[in-house]
């Protein structure tokens, strides 16, 4: 049901956090432990922020494990704010525009849920799009619906308010639909500048997600671990499984939260609650 | 912009007009001499009918020409009825819910042609559809839309009357959006027992489209060509540039025409009229 | 580490045992149980007799799980004898001229298991091809050179006595390089008539390998299930893994063994002996 | 046949030349103008220097004009030394392992052109490799080949002699082997600091190949062109084939001659004269 992984901090090689930490993301697309599906083997994709205008993406369909291109750009992309993602497919076609990150101008999103019985809803919650929007829609996943919902709802005024409404609006959809109100909701979005992530579903049992520790804890840990004193005050890691074994090192984020980390490195944690937009909106 | 054929008579191995014949769908990939691109790399699809329930569908985003597989299929195929197509993309995404055939239930649909800024209308032609047959569209193609509309307003029934309200709802929304209305629509499409075929172009400068020509006469005129004179009365081969260099083997489908071929072998033609649905249909 | 299947009996739709058995090849490429490896995803292929020359062969680098083309093929593709493979890479690339089966001719090979250090001794054990078996060679794998070599040494003329020539030169090929002289080699081979297997490793701990019960036991066991009872006599399956929950059905093939399916169905079973070619060989 | 192009000098996002200049080298992917084949859409590599350990590499099967990833990854790489490649098989499989460049270390090698008759020599050609070579080697084609020869025949320490010895000792393998000795050889080779080109035939009449002229010469022939004048002294362009119509601006390679850029920006030519190696090399 997918995995994913961000990091906001100082420049890093991609390969440093998907493929040299222990349990990393592509080892998460083969073996995870704490996912849904233990393969998350129907593509993947990763994107980024630093050199040319907004974030480079790197989707394929292929496995991330086998990937020898993914291999290749880890090792000489360096990024100070990336959001990475393993797919397993619930049921939508596997081809690269059902791949994670999806973007829209500085915008990148990445989820690990589904919505309920997404088909029978598809139409109704599309039509809540725009033209643009609409048009812009390049794949048939629940999760680039989503995006686009949220976008239409504000995300690029108010992000965490604007999945509120997108998964409040989804909800409410599927409610009138006869169908379970059921949404399964792990995202990370980001700006290029500041990271949001959420962790929520209608039922309260979420799909995990967790954040890295304050930093100078997490060396006072670990002091003789070379690549964990190499971070700094600022770096933040989100995930939706811890990518190495270090016990205290991971602090696993309430179900229906959501938290915001700033350009600065400073972050805060809110509820998550999300709400049907007023009607004719 | 796409080439496709159609084979409609007695069973055939795919290769024999895929690869064997000159200048056959497989070289027009690479050399098309009457598209309006030379090539035609974006993916590819073939569709048949014979043995297991349904149209077997084999499609790819690689260039037709260098497929190993498609190469490896041909020659273990064998079926009175097939579709195939090379593809061009006019801009959407290079992915197999893209390709041709597109299908539904033991239907099969091949497009070459455009719907003119299909972008600004994907919408309004959208919304036209059922919570069904929205579902179903999995890629971003027009095609797969002017596809699912003509399924909408009746293909079943009657394929060719159903594609003229398709195309003449394509035509009104986009003049409705003070776009022009310019549609460019050479199609094949069957149910396993007939094939139906379609020349038109809102503004009467159509995309080629020929059926060969009663098949005693190609025999007579090429005694000496063995591939020819297996054909039998009732093979019927349709195709949107020539596929071998035979004159006087090929006939000229008109503008504005469409043809139907029977489980027979007998064919007839008719004008092909668009017209947009009556309101509320 | 690779599950492959074989069929040899009645015609069938490739679906039949590839998808709808329970635990299926293509089950087994997401969930093997007795595999090296739980996961098979790094490619897959099918290779079958039927119509047309010679073998039709689909292979690709897709997880076999998720890939439209192979449930397509499955379902349209009927055949009394084909092979299946689902590959977990040992080290070399994922491409499909490292997706098995192999072909020569009218011969198919599938393997599982891999050969101790093949890179350092990878040119070594090429020099044993000829100048048309080596340019044959296509990829990078192991199991590719081991069907070369058994080509070589006489497979054509006896497959089982060709293959033990080719594992006991592989093994006298890694004494003498100074390297532990371990291969294990669960292998399938066909002409398109009969049909072979083996099960062998160095060390004497062979990955699994089944054969299908007498079928006339087997249908007086499961007198309710419809698939079983659809079976005749002379039908034959061969597995790495056991493909269905049926107690009883499945009979091990003890190691060091090769057994034969000739085209009548009768079957025999004979020790299987590797050793290395006369010098000058 | 493949086209190629190279670029040393200041850091620039690859797009600017792969993309933006006209008739860019993704541009000749589909409309080559002096290439053998117009289309190059067997896949495409291209190799940089820049940020990481050695040299990033990106290669797929898929062509490059359609290729989602290779815009997005032009866009957002920057790099002052970086090869690229379309192609267009020679007959040999359609595999990422047969895709420029080739590279080993710190080094990236690029081909356009073939060995006559390659499979009747490969196993010849591949003997004279040594067993890490020869291991190193993953898929099929001639070029691969060339590459790993010329490693072997010292590429790292005088890439030029050791070309002229890996394509003499290809003529001298023909010649024994009673064929034609041809070969067609442009080639391009980077250390990360230094590049070089040959270009040459064994008949004399080889591909094309360009290197820009003297920047200085460039910005006065074109005043007004703002991509023109952001050139600087030190900049070199090496094409198959020209990538801006722009007259005056790009000087023919000879034949049998090769060149090489250095760090600095200096840059030399000198005749390029294949010779086998002595006997027992």
């Amino acid at each position: 049901m997918c995995r994913w992984m961000a990091w906001h901090g100082q420049p890093v090689l991609l390969e440093e956090l998907l493929f040299r930490a222990r349990h990393g993301l592509v080892d998460q697309s083969l073996h995870s432990r704490l996912g849904a599906e233990t393969t998350n083997g129907d593509g993947f994709g990763v994107g980024w922020y630093g050199t040319g205008e907004g974030p480079g993406i790197y989707r394929s369909i292929a496995p991330a494990w086998g990937d020898a291109n993914l291999r290749h750009l880890a090792g000489h992309i360096e990024s100070p704010l990336f959001l990475a993602h393993v797919r397993a497919s619930s049921g939508t076609a596997v081809q690269e525009s059902n791949c994670h990150p999806f973007s829209h101008g500085r915008w990148l999103f990445v989820h690990n849920g589904l919505i309920n019985e997404f088909a029978a809803v598809r139409r109704e919650l599309m039509l809540a799009l725009g033209a643009d929007s609409f048009a812009a829609i390049e794949g048939s996943a629940d999760s680039e619906v989503i995006f686009h919902l949220a976008l239409s709802f504000g995300l690029e005024d108010d992000p965490i308010a604007a999945i509120e409404l997108a998964i409040g609006f989804v909800e409410d959809t599927l409610s009138r639909a006869g169908i379970a109100p059921a949404v399964q909701a792990s995202i990370g979005v980001s700006d290029g500048t500041s990271l949001w992530a959420v962790r929520y579903s209608s039922e309260g049992r979420s799909r995990t997600l967790f954040r890295s520790e304050d930093v100078d804890a997490v060396r006072r840990l670990y002091p003789e671990n070379p690549r964990v004193q190499r971070l700094k005050e600022g770096d933040h890691i989100v995930v939706s499984e811890p990518i190495a074994d270090l016990p205290g090192a991971w602090h696993e984020i309430p179900e229906s939260s959501a938290i915001g980390i700033a350009a600065t490195g400073a972050w805060e944690m809110r509820p998550f609650e999300p709400r049907a937009p007023a009607a004719g909106a």
